[in-house]
Formats: structure tokens, sequence, C-alpha cells
């Protein structure tokens, strides 16, 4: 592997900083998650987008959340082809092996990959459509949710879908055996959210009324 | 989706205290990067783990890192046959959408993905093997690495083989034609690093040496 | 302009260096840098003495922050008068241009600057308040602050008046209507801090105590 | 001034980082420079831009230049009318207080300040025409090197801006009797550099050919 690069100097001062800092006022912690394990109470699925901090959001630390991160915060439908499903694996560790309590998804304003989603499905983003495009393909996990849109401006549509995504990545995972028999048991909760990112606003679902309010 | 339940309270306090703080204090970032759009320099690749938290380590706040997380932080091999791969759409929003200038690949200690590979390649988890098994099949990725593993006690093969994961992650991700010619054309860096959860500790692979050292 | 020299060996010889390591190593971001334009998160104006170090300080690389640097860390109350207003246009550019988020004033200790304003204020340095004398007129923006020193020794009063001048910086700035605007909309917030150069502190203005506390 | 905010939580923990590591390893020469003063042995005038990072190019630590730093690296004519002018100050500071023996200006590619007085010049930007444009008035400093630029595109005639930049910049600061004085008697020497930002390149100015030639 050739191609590997030293990391930047500003990154190695900045970890050097962290080290003599706050590691080290943490350290019996760390010490006790490298011991011990981890025992995260639930799992978070966002977006990669850098605007979203899950955990600054919830003032979690190290140990709390295990955290899955892809384009537009998106879960499959279940479908065990025998090929590489990262999502899916996560969801599958996290319910089966960690036992979470909580899986929480969290759409987002603004976010690329939704609004890439709405460009293709509305005929602006040709590109997105080609079978070789990672990202069209899986912003193909969003087109039910286009299809479903009411009319309106184009702001206000992606917005709803940015919401939409959140609302069809809990029905999709209501689609595993696993995720399904652990919320009839109520060994598990689900729960959808959207993050307004210049506002610092956070809205939830709401299953009865079938839309979002502000928490 | 009936299912959907109300965020544990606990959560929304700490939401509205970090409202009431970070989010004040930090209001006019946010708007500026909700107006503005996200700029990040780097993306990182790491894994759910809970133990795992990047940002931190570096110092960094919203806007820097544009993170994708998976179990194990594997990048499967260039395969774009028309299926969802969210892995290989954050890599290419990542390139060619941000135009990132640093990929960094992070790994960890006591990786539960990658000592699930290790058991399962070794024998001693034949359920992993089965073709339903999501992280079985996620963690077949890194069968190659199993496989070159050296002689030597388990604690020290599941080691190397989590830094495996990061260097075969590194020659996946050259398997991308946008990412060889970001390479190429020194618009891209790449770097590997592991972290050592327990002690604080983080290496970086060195090309030259086939190996990682702390920096 | 025939009195330019060529660059002393010592300086060439430490940009080559520069230029095969940490050049090298960063490229992909510096040709990011160069082909997308800058996008600072904030702007710091800070003194030019050589012993202040605003992005070491705080980890910085090249990217992050629009560093605006004269004498004593000054700005002089708004005045549209048609002259060249060298800091003024650097606070316009910054705040109308790239609409920074923070703009920081960084006294600090053993300034020069200020230690001059105090002996011309307290009749030290007559040749200061000559019409001539391009430090002493520049100074002229921190007599108000002398004006409201406490009583005291040379040494405790100095200190005081070095953050004067950071406070009397932070309301002439308030005097310009696009910071003023730009304030009050909440598109960008301001910050007093001043640094201790042998100790390495750091005390920021609280502006309810009217004082600046460690941090 | 009841404006001032707290500084972001990241820079905190970044400067307590810095405090611990780098600070605490050089402690001895920070005290020293307290206790000594600063004997900066040249004093540099680049912009403000966020991609100029003179030290790192330099590999220069703290106490040894004295920066000044303004939109475009300008530095207007010797005009001792009364008013605050902190380029003057700074430069009459580092020469006849400090006792510089270089004065660098640095100039660099992209500049946002230069690009803007061409747009000015060019019947592109009326905006900064006007008299309460702060970055219209400082940017008439180079006026003179629009007239004198020679044809071709746009882009050629930038870079060309950029450099008459740094040329009239020299040429002003030789209307500065201090600073005259101190170069007819060889006490001070003054250089001129261009910075390519994108690929890390630095040029110097040649009197006898009036041009930059790379280092």
């Amino acid at each position: 592997m050739q191609h590997a690069r030293p990391l930047p100097a500003y990154l190695v001062n900045r970890y050097h900083g962290w080290k003599a800092t706050i590691y080290t006022e943490n350290r019996s912690w760390y010490r006790r998650l490298a011991e011990d394990g981890q025992h995260p109470r639930s799992m978070v699925i966002s977006c990669c987008d850098s605007r979203v901090h899950v955990t600054a959001i919830f003032g979690a630390d190290q140990g709390e959340f295990f955290i899955h991160r892809n384009i537009a915060n998106l879960v499959p439908p279940f479908n065990p082809d025998g090929h590489h499903h990262g999502t899916s694996a996560a969801v599958e560790y996290a319910i089966t092996g960690l036992k979470v309590a909580h899986l929480i998804v969290l759409g987002h304003s603004g976010c690329g990959g939704v609004e890439g989603c709405y460009n293709m499905c509305s005929g602006r983003a040709p590109e997105l459509e080609e079978s070789s495009s990672f990202v069209g393909r899986w912003m193909d996990i969003l087109r039910p949710g286009y299809a479903a849109l009411p009319e309106g401006d184009d702001a206000t549509r992606k917005t709803a879908l940015e919401k939409a995504s959140v609302v069809i990545s809990l029905e999709n995972l209501m689609t595993f055996p696993f995720v399904k028999s652990a919320v009839e048991s109520e060994r598990l909760s689900i729960h959808g959210l959207w993050n307004d990112i210049g506002e610092g606003g956070l809205e939830a679902y709401d299953p009865q009324k079938e839309s979002f309010y502000p928490i």
C-alpha cells in the first residue's frame, strides 16, 4: 500500500494536545472501556455530513452511542443475498450483539444526498441515473419518498424528503426480523429525528400524526 | 411507521442544554454552515464502535470532517453493479462532490467486527459463515487480511488483523477510479491510522516499512 | 525598485525544506485551497509582535483563520472619510466578503505598543506626541483606555491597558454598521482574549463582570 | 462591551492541548521572550488571507518575525498627516524601535484584495469606487499598478497585479525617511516575494530584471 502518506502535522499536534489533556484526565474511563468492552445504550444512524455532530447535540461521551454514518442516514430494506451490506451489518451487530435499547435515525437540513435524490427523481441530475453512480444507486432507497411528496416549492419538498429519509429508514428497519422481534418484545425502541443545522433545531417523528414536531 | 417512540427524556434534556449553551455560543457558525454549505478538508472512515471519537482526538468541530462509520472501518473493492453500496457512495460523494483533500481510515483496538472475522476465519464462529449473516458477509472484505496473518498468539494476531483492516481499506480505495486519479494527480492524500483505545495511542501506517508506528 | 535584495540563504534553505516536506505532504490541501478559495471560520486581529502565534495556540492550519495583525491589535472607530484604512478594510472584507462567523481580538502581555501609549499618556514619551509619529498617532486609539485606568503600580496599569486595548477594539468594531448588523442578526460573534506570553496563559473577556478570566 | 461571547469550546480544548504540550516543552523559551523582550531579525508584511502562513513556509518559531498583515500586503506612501496609519505605525515600530535587519513583503496567488482592485479599475466593481468602501479606498494604493499592466488575459494580468502589489509596497516603503536611511546605511535590506498557494511556489523580485524568479 505504497500510497499512504504521513498525517498532516497540524493533526499530529492536535492529537498530542488531546492525549496530554482530555485523554489523561479520562484515562481510567478509556482503560475500563478497553478492558471491559463497550456497552452502548443506543445506536444512532446519521449522515456523513460534516455539520452533523450527534455526540455534541446530546452531550455524549465515548461509550454511549454506537454510530453508523452514511449518505442521507439511509437503511436499505432487508435483503440477505450474501453480498456486502455495511448498513445492515451495523444494525445486526448493534441489535443482536450489543443489544442496544434505542435505535435513533437522525436526518438533517441541507442534506446533499437528499438533494441529489430530489434532482435525480425530478430529471435534473441524469448522471445520477447511471448504473455506475454509487450515490445514485444508494439514493434509490429514497425513491419511494420522492414519489409520495406533496406538491409545493422545491425548498419545502426537499425538507419533506429529508424527513422522509428518516421515516423510510425506520420502515426498512422493521423489515429486519431481528429488529422487528426486538421492537415487539419491547427490548428496542426506535426513534426518528431531524436536525435543523442553522437553527440548532431538533424535531421528532410522531407516528400518530405522521409528522415531525419540535422537541 | 407506527413503531416510532418519543426520545428518552434524558436525551431531550441534554439537547435543550446544548441548544441553550453550545449552540447559542456558536450560532453564527451554524448559520454560516447552513447558508454556505460544508467545505470539509478531510473524510474519515472509522468504526461504529462507541469508543471511537475522531473529532475529539483531533480537536475538530462541526464542519471539519466528513465522517463515514461502519463495522471495522472497511471499504469494499470497487464494484459498480447497480446495487446499494453505502460505503462506496460515501467515498464517491466526498471525492467527486466535496473534493476533500485527505481521506483517513481509522482503525482501533478491541474491534468487535475484526474479532468476529478472526473467529469466523479460524472456525470458531460458524454462525458468521451463514449467508444470512450480514456481519459475516461484511467481514468477508477482511478475509484476505486473515489469510496473510503471521503466526502468533490470538491477541497479537487480532491486533494485526485490526491494522490489516486499515491497509486493506486503503488498497480497496485505490481500486476506485476516482480515488486513484485524485491520488495520482495529487489532489487527494490517503492515510492509515490505528487508535489504541485504552492507552490513547495513535499509530500511523508507514508504506515503506509496511507497518504502523506511534505518532 | 532597485533596492530589493535576494532573500537570505537561511530562509531560502528553510523554504526548500518546507516545500520538500510539509508542502509535499499537504499538496492536495494547498491545491484545493487554491482552486476552491478560502472559507475561514474566524477572523483574528492580533499584534505584530513576534512572540504572538495565534495559529500555534489554537492548533490551526492554513485556511482556518483570516488574520489581521497591527500594532497593539487595535481597531479604530468607524470613519469612512475616503482615506486608506487598512484595519477597517480588513474587517470589511472579512465580514461582508468572507462572512466569517467569529471575530477574535487577541491582546498579549509585554506589548510594546501599549507600553508606548502608556508612556506617552503619562508624559514619559514626548516624541510619541509629535504629529509625525505614526506609532503615537496609531496609539491615540487607545487614549480613552489610559484615561480610564485605575490607580496602581506601572506594571499593573500596563497590563490593564493591554486588556483595555482588546475591549476598546471590540467597542470600536461595534461602530461599524456591518459589524453591528452581523452581531445583531447573530451571524457573527465577537470575542476578546489576552495571552500571557511567558506563562502560556489565555484569558477571555467576560462582558458581565467587565473583566478577564483564565480559560 | 456587552456583546463579547465566550470562545467556542473546540478552541478552548485546542488551547489546553497546546498549553500541555508545545507550551510546556518550550516554556523556557517563552519565559525568556517574556522577560527579555522580542528581538526579531525580520519584519514581514503579508496578506490577511487564511491560506498565507509565513511562519510555516520559513520554519519560523515565536520570536523570529515581526508580522504585519493587511489586505493585499500593501504599504501606503509616507503621509504623516496626524491620522491613524496602522501600516505606517508597524513599519516605524519595526525599523526605528526593533531595528529589524530585513523587511520582507510577501504577496500571494489568488489574492481577493488584488482581484477586487482589478475589478474596480476595469469597471466591473462600481461598489468599490464608493467613498464608503474601505476595501476600495485601501486598494486605491494599488491603482498605479493597474495602470501599468501589460495587455493580456485576465488571469495573467491579475497575477501581474499581485506581483505589482509587492513592488509598489517596496517603492512606497522607500518614501519613509527612516526606511530610506536604514537601507542606505545598510542596516536594513528589503525583499519582495510572491507565493503560489496551490503549487507551494515562491518567487523573489529581481530589481535588475524588474521581474520575479523562482527561488
